[in-house]
């Protein structure tokens, strides 16, 4: 559903290599009788289908939700009917507390009795709710390259209770497929613009996701980059404890993660983690750097934000709920250079 | 008039720093009753003036419209009431031949009979009409690149009769300040697009302007650059002749030109026209290289198509109607590195 | 053999997904020792390799040369002792005549008497001697994308006997992973650099491989983009003939072909081949459009200058050579946007 | 001396156009010999000089500095007997105590009896000291970004005394005119490269410039751009306070600033300070937003790292040292769109 935008047109990238996957419908109310090749220039000679109307909708095993923020609970009953699995890439179901979702999203959730039923998409986090589950909403981009970074440290102590800062340079797909004055090429191609200095919303699913009760802030920053999140996030270590333990507990938790790699490299230009490298990858690179001194530690995440922040985080949730090899579909490697 | 769009915004820069001119209204539509730094953010602490509608348009000594192709011509006694002098920006008065125009443009000219008191806004081809000039139609700015760069070829023989192929990488500010499809920036970051491969306005101007009658053909690429034109021109050089008539050629004709400069150096990497260079200058640079094989010639030329392309020729040309130091407000050197 | 390289890197990321090709050995004589993913970090995770020194090398059933130009003809001896295939992705033995070679590289060939051992790594123009081929050169980037583009055109007669001019807009991975002063970022980034407007040495085999001996010119430019080749191509047509028949001899030629695509596209704004949706991929996507006034007929091709430019046609032509499916390897699609 | 280099060759391009100054050589060891405009492409047509060696620097009133961190210093006899204004570019005099300067450059300082003679080369911080000063330390590019936005709210007690934290966004031109690995354009141009998460050595001068002894932490990232620094500041205000306490505490100390902007629009795409607006220009625009629930405050600041962040700010020091206008050679207004 939605399959124009940005994010439904990564899902589709994805699921037509799927081995496990079969694309039998996409809609778009804007596009409907279109290919969706001539809007998806990358899928040429991949598919052949046409947008339909959401009205024209059939059954299916699976569907996946790519609406605009907020179109999604209103209208959950439609496609409830219509498929036993059902993915929303949208922020409408992520939160868990209804009001926590009217604070940050300004208005009252359409459908607060069913915010029970849903999954957090989060395949680090919450693995095993994911087996077998039938709602899922795919976590944020943004809050996902935050929350990967932050969750072995915060559930195993190795950080002081003190503020966390976030700060994220996001790629201008994350505003979407449709154009406006502020992605006009000549305005933005040069410009680092501090889109979201405070209140960013994502900030409510972080903190829902995360242990402890840490004030955790965000600020958003656009890049020239069309993909890709970057996040320097700054904490502070207890005394005592140092980088050893950071390298420690991301071992702990992340030993076994697909997708989840520890990029700290004493030599080279390649030493941290960048969002350059991971263009079409499922990947979540993680770094971190101390300064002794003070304590502070600043943690790195980079992520694709179409792909590990959604249609690919997406893919990695219904492989797990179908019992499918967790890869399936995700084995782009990514492109150097690039 | 029309201060809003680009062209008019880099006329303004241009103007408030000029020693000869000031500015004392702006008109735009949309943006009536703001700020002009509002729309151009590098005026800010640069001018206090507010766009105002074009119907409040007071008597000014010049009138400069930088309207959108079309318009100026249909309303233009509305203007030549206003102002003793009268630049335009657009295409509309810069074809002699309203048959060429209706050809070029899809439409009849709307005011065939004023074609005849119009000077075509190029200082380097048309200095002595421009004197005391009451009506200049600005050149076009791809115009611009080819005409300087064939212009002495031409006037001196130096080109063989036979096809001339010009192509032009153009920035993405040169199609206008509006938003769009093609011009969002996921869509146009990374592109390398083919907007114009036959076809293009500008040949009707290129061919008016450049003496004989050699068939000249353009095609335009847009760029992920913001500013400027490189155009590489593809000619032939007679039997006999050699690199060193195209550059007695160059040298004979521009000698005393204050924005022309030969580009052609032997060592270092900047050994040819780059437009990197020339963003916010009056410049056009000039640069050839020579197949002695096969008598091929490539003509090199860099401008930035809102300075030289546009706003700064205009500038230029009231400097010399006016009697002006040639050079006065057009001091800019351009930054390295860009 | 030469793996550090960029067109060495991409051969091992594609070979490494490869389901026919094992990689059990890489060389660098300057990166020895190293783990291969410490110099193409998109490998990380995806292969424990280390560097080692040519003179480590042992057997294998394919050998691929990723060495500078020049110097895999001069040792090839020593690569025959090792390996049943060889691949060789630089220009050494892509010529057939020793004197073309001697012209465009100016030095003898180091091994003139193997030259005709060796088959040119165009898979759509020498698919049947392909099959089971021992020695393949791989094709030279700018030139497969010009030769693509003309290849049923001079064969079917669609083009007049006349000059053809290649203007190719290339990326700045093509100059290699070795730094330099024209490398350095500040003056790359925003630079539209000509840097062969004339003598490019892929004429020769581009001369070599079209049929028919119309003279054909490049002018080479690099661009801001990293990969890709965006090439437009000036040609004439005859009279009579018009863009059906360039059409008609696209689909005759290349209507089988697995990573040929043409691209023409009325509505929307990816209407001709753009590199942009190519990073990563095989395609070779073909537009055109003809001015019916001239005859003039401008031809679009863009590839990705490290796949189909390099390392995947090398793949291709190893499938073909096996007898393996012959897109095994080269899935991917692209991304979009990108 | 040393002006080959970035911040050389931009204090040229400053110092060719401003009234007061007058260019009589320029030193540079590797291209001595050679015009300037070689190597200042931008300077093509107006300047004739060409680069000597050191050893043959003459008298002057006035000599600029622009060697590599560390070489001033210990040559600074060399050039007291040959200028009676010398302004250094490096880091070598910024830091009033020795230890300091050892604890952050990592080597004993050569001249530490000297440091009390040069005068910190911030304007707005240090006016005073700079009338009729003889030795002036030109501020480093981050640390003024920052200080400029930090220093009125600690001096009038507007934040907590609580840890500080910096992100700075910087262009590729910081790292200097030297190509390398990291610098390589393929490498680079689709980077969001953290260089420094800890223990930038601009701490050192931030710390000493500003009032107050509140921990300040700065990170580093590289970005895509060529030019400017964008830094977002991370702080604290106490209850009560609000961000009318932050406006007026920048306009009381800067409202007669020629160079500051406080950039914070509510309508509109330039809602904060970009860098994209001020390439070339003397410029740094400020702004900030605050979250009500945190007290928690996000400051902003851009700067060209070339211009307010080295050259125009040693321009400006100048210009206050001899009573000339301020904004004597800093009138360029930057472009927009860029």
């Amino acid at each position: 559903m939605g399959g124009s935008g940005y994010a439904g047109g990564e899902f589709l990238r994805l699921a037509l290599g799927h081995p496990h996957l079969k694309v039998t419908q996409v809609t778009s109310e804007r596009s409907a009788g279109q290919p969706v090749a001539l809007v998806h220039p990358n899928l040429r000679g991949r598919t052949n289908l046409k947008f339909r109307k959401a009205a024209e909708l059939k059954e299916a095993d699976i569907i996946v939700l790519a609406l605009p923020h907020g179109s999604a609970a209103g209208r959950i009953a439609e496609f409830e009917g219509k498929g036993r699995v059902i993915v929303d890439l949208s922020a409408d179901f992520r939160l868990k507390d209804p009001e926590v979702f009217q604070q940050a999203y300004g208005e009252a959730h359409p459908a607060p009795d069913l915010l029970g039923q849903w999954v957090y998409g989060n395949p680090e986090l919450r693995r095993e709710e994911l087996r077998g589950a039938t709602r899922i909403a795919c976590a944020g981009c943004f809050a996902t390259s935050v929350i990967l970074a932050l969750y072995p440290l915060l559930k195993l102590g190795v950080l002081l209770p003190k503020d966390i800062i976030a700060t994220g340079l996001v790629g201008s797909s994350a505003a979407g497929a449709s154009s406006s004055d502020a992605s006009h090429h000549p305005e933005r191609a040069g410009s680092l613009r501090v889109y979201k200095p405070v209140g960013h919303r994502h900030t409510a699913e972080v903190q829902q996701e995360l242990p402890g009760h840490f004030p955790i802030h965000l600020t958003a920053i656009s890049t020239p980059r069309v993909r890709g999140i970057l996040s320097t996030i700054q904490a502070w270590i207890p005394d005592g404890y140092s980088d050893r333990d950071v390298w420690s507990a991301y071992r702990e938790v992340y030993a076994a993660e697909p997708f989840i790699r520890i990029v700290k490299v004493a030599r080279g230009i390649h030493r941290y983690p960048d969002p350059m490298l991971l263009d079409g990858t499922n990947y979540c690179d993680l770094g971190f750097e101390m300064d002794m001194d003070s304590g502070r530690v600043v943690l790195m995440s980079a992520i694709d934000n179409l792909v590990k922040g959604t249609a690919g985080h997406a893919i990695q949730c219904l492989n797990i709920a179908h019992g499918w090899e967790e890869t399936a579909g995700l084995e782009f490697a990514g492109l150097h250079p690039a």
